[in-house]
Parts: C-alpha cells; sequence; structure tokens
C-alpha cells in the first residue's frame, strides 16, 4: 500500500477556511515542507462556516472522478475538543484525513467504503506544538503530506471500529421505485439545487416528468439532460454529472425559484 | 510542434465554476492523472456565471503577458447541446481548448491570431463516460492536458474552417483618429472599467484630457499613468497594464460612478 | 545564501487582486516561465483592495509557520509612483519581497528581523516593458520567482538603511502587566476579531477572565483554549494558532457582536 505513497503522492484539500486570508497558504507550506515531492490539489476552500453537510456532499461528488489520492478534509467546529483526528483507508486505495464528525463518510462509501479506520495520535507526525483550533495546520495537513509521501499507513496512529464512526451529516434517502424522499444538501454557484439522492439508486433519465416537492413547493417538471433542452428560466431536474440528483434552471437559479435551503427535505415521485 | 509538449508542460485554466464547491479541483486532479508531469496555473474560476464576455477579456488581457502554453476555458452555457469542443492553435505557438461561442477568440487575436481550428471529436482522449453537463471535467481538462503532455496537435479530432469559428462575444470597437466607440467588458475587483478598446490602436497617453460618454455620462477627464497622479476620488482614463483602455478612479470605483455595466457602449474623444 | 535558491525554490504569493479576475494567474505564469523550477504557495488574495494593514497581519501570522522561502506581497496603492520595491532579508533566511508601504514589516519582525535590505533596481530581472499599475506582474513576481531559482541576493540592487523603511501600518501595542491595548487587524471568514497584540508578549491563558474594550462595548469575557469550551454564542478571547490574541464567538461572530472594524482599538485588562 504504502510503497512511494498513496495516490503517487497527490494530495488534495477542502477546508471552509476561506480564501480571503492566510490559513490554506500556510497548510499548503507545512504539506511542502514535510514532503516536498507532493502534489497539492485544491478541492475547495470555499465551504460555508462549520456547514459539515455542504463538505460532506462536495467531497463525495468530486473524489470519485479523481484518481487515487490522500483526500485532507477540514470542516471541524469541535476542533481541540475530544473528537477524533482519523485517517480512513477506503476500498479503492484512497486514504481520507480529517475530523470524525460524518464529513469524511458519504465520500468514502463512493470509494468502495472504509477498510481501515485509525486515530491520528502519532505526535511525531505533526506540527509541534499542536495548536487548540488550527488542527489543519498542525495534524491533518502534515499527516495527510506524509502519508502522500510513502508514510506507511499503520504509522498514523491505532485503529479504531469503522462501526464507532460519526455518521454521515444527513438522512440517508428513502428510495421507494417511484418515489424518493431526500435532502437539499448544497446550493452550487450557478443556483443548481444538489441533492444527496443518489441516481445510481434512483435513476433519472432524461425525456420524462417528475413532481418535485420541496420546501412548501409541489410542482410538476421536465427532465432533461442539460440545460440547453429546456426552455430559459425553466425549472427541471436532470442526473447531474457527479452521480446526484439536481434541480436546476436553465440561466436561472432553482435555489431562489424553490427557496429550498441545505438540509431541507427535498421530495421526488416519478409521473 | 508538439514535441515533448505544447508550453513546457504549462496548462492554464479559466472557468466561471466559482471556488464555493468542488469542480476546480476535479478537473485539476483530472489533468495531472492523464499527464502527472504538467504544471497547472489558475487564470480564474470567478468569471460571473455564463458570462462569455468577461471571460473572453480576462483570457485577452492575461494570455499574452504568459509564456505559450496549453490554455483551457471554461464558460459554456451551451454546455451538452451542438456547440463544438476546440482547439485553436494560435501563431505564437499557444493552444486554446474550449467551447466554440467566441470566448477564445480575442485572446487568440492577440496570441498572432489562429493558425488551424480542430473540432475535438477524439473520445480516447475524453474522460469516460462523457456526461451531458460537465465537459471541463470529461472533455476540455482532459484534452488540455493530454496536449501539454505531449499530445500532437492533430490528434484531437478533424480540422474546421477557421472562418467558420463562432465570433467574439462584442462588436469590434470603431476606431478613429479622435474618437473610438467600444464595450466595458468588466469591472475588476478595484472598481475599474475595462473596455475592449485596445491601446495599440487607440493610444491613451499621460498627461491629456479626453471625454468620456458611457450610460448616461458625459465628461471630460484626465489621462494618467497611474492612480497616484490624480486626485483622490478623481476619474481618469488610463492605458492599462494589459493592453486596453480603462477608466478609474483613484481609491475608489469608476464602475460605481459612472453606473456602467459589462456590455454597455464606452466611447472616448480626445480633447 | 543563494546556492540553490532561498527557501528551496519555495516562492508565496500574496496580493489584493482577488480571484475574479486574472492578475493572479498572470503572475504565477510569469513566475514559472523566469524560473521554471519554483512552487508557488498562494498565501491569499482576498486581501480587501489597498488595506496594508489586513495584508501585514495575514503575512505576519503565516509566514512564521512555513518553511524560509521567498515571499512576494503585493498590496500596493502607490503603484507606479515613487515609493521604492524592496527585497528583505530576514535573520531566519526568507527574503520578502514587496512594495515599500509597511506591508512587510510586522511578518519580518516575526522572522527575526531585517538583516540587509535592497532596493529592486536591476531591469533585467523585470519584465519589460514595466507598466505603471501593474509592478505584481513586471517587478514583484519575476524578481521573487528569481530569487527563489538561485539569483544571488545582492544583484537585485542596491542596500538601503534598514532605518529608512516605511513602518508598520499600525501603532504597535502598548503592553503593560495586566492591560494591553492594541488594534483589530482583521476580521476572518469565521467572524473573528485578530488584532495586532502579541501573545508572547502579554499571554492569554485560558480559564480566567478578561475585560473587554472596543468600539464602545465593556465586557468580561472568560478566556478559553477554544470555540467548544464556550457556550454557543458566547463571546471569548483566545490565544489564536498564530501568536495573536483573538475575540471569537463560538457559533457565531464577534466581529459583528462588538461592531468593531479593522484599525480600530481594542484594549484587554486581565480581572
Amino acid at each position: 500500500m504504502s510503497e512511494g505513497g498513496i495516490g503517487r503522492g497527490l494530495v488534495t484539500f477542502l477546508t471552509d477556511f476561506g480564501l480571503a486570508w492566510g490559513p490554506v497558504g500556510t497548510c499548503h507550506a507545512v504539506m511542502l515542507d514535510v514532503a516536498p515531492g507532493v502534489r497539492i490539489v485544491d478541492v475547495s476552500h470555499g465551504i460555508p462556516p462549520f456547514q459539515i453537510r455542504a463538505g460532506a456532499w462536495v467531497l463525495a461528488s468530486a473524489l470519485p472522478y479523481m484518481p487515487a489520492a490522500v483526500h485532507v478534509a477540514v470542516v471541524d467546529p469541535g476542533v481541540g475538543t475530544s473528537r477524533l483526528p482519523l485517517a480512513l483507508l477506503c476500498d479503492r486505495g484512497d486514504v481520507l484525513v480529517g475530523p470524525d464528525n460524518g464529513l469524511l463518510l458519504p465520500a468514502c462509501e463512493r470509494l468502495g467504503g472504509v477498510v481501515e479506520a485509525r486515530q491520528i495520535t502519532n505526535r511525531d507526525l505533526m506540527r509541534r506544538p499542536v495548536s487548540a483550533t488550527f488542527h489543519g495546520r498542525d495534524i491533518f495537513a502534515p499527516v495527510g503530506a506524509r502519508l502522500a509521501g510513502g508514510l506507511p499507513f499503520e504509522e498514523v496512529g491505532p485503529e479504531v471500529e469503522i462501526g464507532h464512526l460519526f455518521g454521515p451529516p444527513w438522512r440517508r434517502p428513502e428510495y421507494e421505485e417511484k418515489r424518493v424522499v431526500g435532502e437539499a444538501a448544497l446550493l452550487d454557484s450557478f443556483g443548481n439545487v444538489r441533492t444527496n439522492i443518489e441516481t445510481a439508486r434512483w435513476p433519472v433519465e432524461a425525456g420524462a416528468r417528475v413532481r418535485v416537492r420541496a420546501a412548501g413547493v409541489d410542482r410538476e417538471v421536465p427532465t432533461a439532460r442539460t440545460f440547453g433542452e429546456v426552455g430559459r428560466g425553466e425549472l427541471f431536474a436532470f442526473d447531474d454529472s457527479s452521480g446526484y440528483a439536481c434541480l436546476g434552471v436553465n440561466q436561472g437559479s432553482a435555489g431562489e425559484m424553490l427557496g429550498v435551503r441545505p438540509g431541507e427535505r427535498v421530495e421526488l415521485e416519478r409521473m
């Protein structure tokens, strides 16, 4: 597993730090300091502060389309408290590094599931002294970079029970043949409502109609492959490019049209 | 052309995806997966959604100051429809990769013009399956990275007539000796009004005065080299650092002062 | 000093350019063009336009936690005027490159102080022609990259008197045993009020109480190690992870609660 490093030296990085001040760059520099050969890809640093759900959705929608790598993710309202720092080895060969608050779980499931979970306790791998409020810099970034640089997975710390990990930051959708109840997970920058409904479980094929119930709205809408297939300003449902059902408006905002917010119920029913 | 890759392995990347969620990072990882040796430079991912004009201006103002490279650009309201995916070889040696909607054209003109245009059709170069809504990840990023990694330009697909390409996303300025009529292309983050008026064609030299007509305003203003040469809060015209005429306010916003919006007419006249 | 380059080829980069348009990417490409082997880490490009104080705080809070490197920083309302372009060698081995307006000074002090200051005058190291409004692209980026690539420090230009450098962009805090008066330096993206009060000089230990006087508010608050130790919505003071005293609210905004703005007085007193 560890020869040459997980992911051929690739580390991905997601946080809710924002890019307006310095913490993301500090973590990059720390990674390059402890493992000079790694290549770092920023998944996003624009997760709204403390929104574990949004961070989890972005990881789960992005990581399956990347090569196997070490993925460091920090959305961590419990920093400095007793929540565990984790490293999770997935079936596909990826390792996810971050806090035990559910952030990592949905992505792990899409990477084949967790095959080995470890608590990060090895202080030799951390930046010293470890601060109380910046574990991204002091624990997660250096440990992730070292794993990508060739550190054997076992060295981060002792195994923990996979069954004891904190669960995903949303209720799992209820999948029925004609109906599914899930949640809005994220409003993206184009105004689309990204849900946690997996299209591998509940396909949204183009050319049909579905009933959408969300935030008090109850409407029948078409399904389509892409924006150009519906009229300007028209609401429609589609299988987004990352395996989740999505509500969009051609050149408009489905989020604004529906008034639905992350965490709220979204129900789809086939007509 | 292709030995060692166009641009010595350098790929630049511009989109309207924003940095709040995951698509930019996914494209980076896809590029490093298919061509591990490339170096990626982000030009911008803050182009307002679907604003082809703004994306075109940023490309045209930035690329001439970079070394020759592969430039991947995605502002693509027509994704998944019949608009062509293109690779355009320019006289300076750059290749621009993106949709056929005019986004790439103004930059190509500043790089010596398109010398060979090809439609991207070679599915072996794409991520499979190709989604209907994320051609950045599935077509443009992997094809661009492979070109930077050494793929011969001819392999992307068949030639298309240069004369049949979709035109630039603005009306070309009307250049006269004392007068020019162009458009506001972008309000930058400092509040400057960046126009599509090329100063190589219509010089804006410091120390003179010009009449500005835009958005109902008609004012005579000084020209200057830099902000510190005019009074605080004073509107002035200058030759910006990228070859376009620009309206600025020292420590203020010309966009707010004039109320002009991207796409609107800007007329300058020498006094 | 110069064999193999300062900072093993690492360049960090901070500006107030924002990421919505192209200048940051242009500077990256220029750096990779003149020094292909350098690795670039973005500290931040979200410093509010012309806010030297915010840029100085971000540099000073981030750089001590990075390895020694060349640090290019551009927040430069005086671009094109007579202010000097500088390269400052610090005791730890770092070189800071940017304008002489106080931006670089607080970080230099935390890196052991400036040991040699030089004015950048060597035009062979610059992009030509040098524009009047984009010294980031034409002077600071290429000179910084060349230094990281191995250019001897002395070649940038003649020495200048360290005592003649423009001072820090804030009043130095008045440290007394029980009381300290400093400034709000930055409201971070979590809503925390970052001050310029150094905890190495005036420790903020957890488990005590301090009186906070800022923006007309006068309140006694607890001190804590981390957010999870105080109630939701509670204001508290803490030693942030970068060596400065900070005011925070668990899952809320201290900046909004206090109404304090960057540059305003913050007084702390031990109870």
